[in-house]
């Protein structure tokens, strides 16, 4: 297993889905969305990964995705085993999908 | 140059910045972001990456840099080149700056 990249390159599609939520349920919010990832999400045609951040204030996870089309992507969110677990992290947060492209990157 | 990697391994700090801009000034919001990153933060001490990102509803902009600690971070904030750079974002964009920290990494 390779690590996460991210680069104007590719002609991937990016998801960054901001969530917000309460700080007692973060920890929980983390537990689903790392459940979902590997249980479901990663056997899925056309993922290529997600990537689980915690905020250090409590208030928010957000999840960095690649998929490799928007296709793939929609696809994914037709299926019933997906909606469950997306059911299960809707009922701790709310959160903002957003789907983007990179159009700059910069590393030292 | 290397790319932008994501992995739990690392100590150093990701901000998420979400920005929400009007889809008319979606594109002179990108080109703030990216010559203050090309111009100013890539310079700054502690500086990893910065990743810009557009959305495809013209709604958002999102910036997913790395720093090497929290303390180059607020460094940073503090400096006035890149005040000036922020003070035009802002006046462009509402923005959600996230601090977090990668706990899940998958990728096939």
């Amino acid at each position: 297993m390779t690590n996460t990249t991210i680069s104007t390159d590719d002609s991937m599609m990016t998801l960054v889905n901001v969530f917000s939520v309460a700080p007692e349920h973060q920890q929980e919010l983390v537990d689903v969305l790392v459940e979902a990832t590997d249980g479901v999400m990663q056997n899925m045609p056309g993922f290529i990964s997600a990537n689980i951040h915690r905020s250090t204030d409590g208030r928010h996870v957000v999840n960095y995705a690649q998929w490799q089309s928007r296709a793939h992507f929609d696809a994914m969110r037709e299926d019933p085993a997906c909606g469950a677990h997306m059911k299960r992290a809707a009922d701790l947060a709310e959160f903002t999908p957003i789907v983007c492209d990179v159009v700059h990157a910069r590393h030292v």
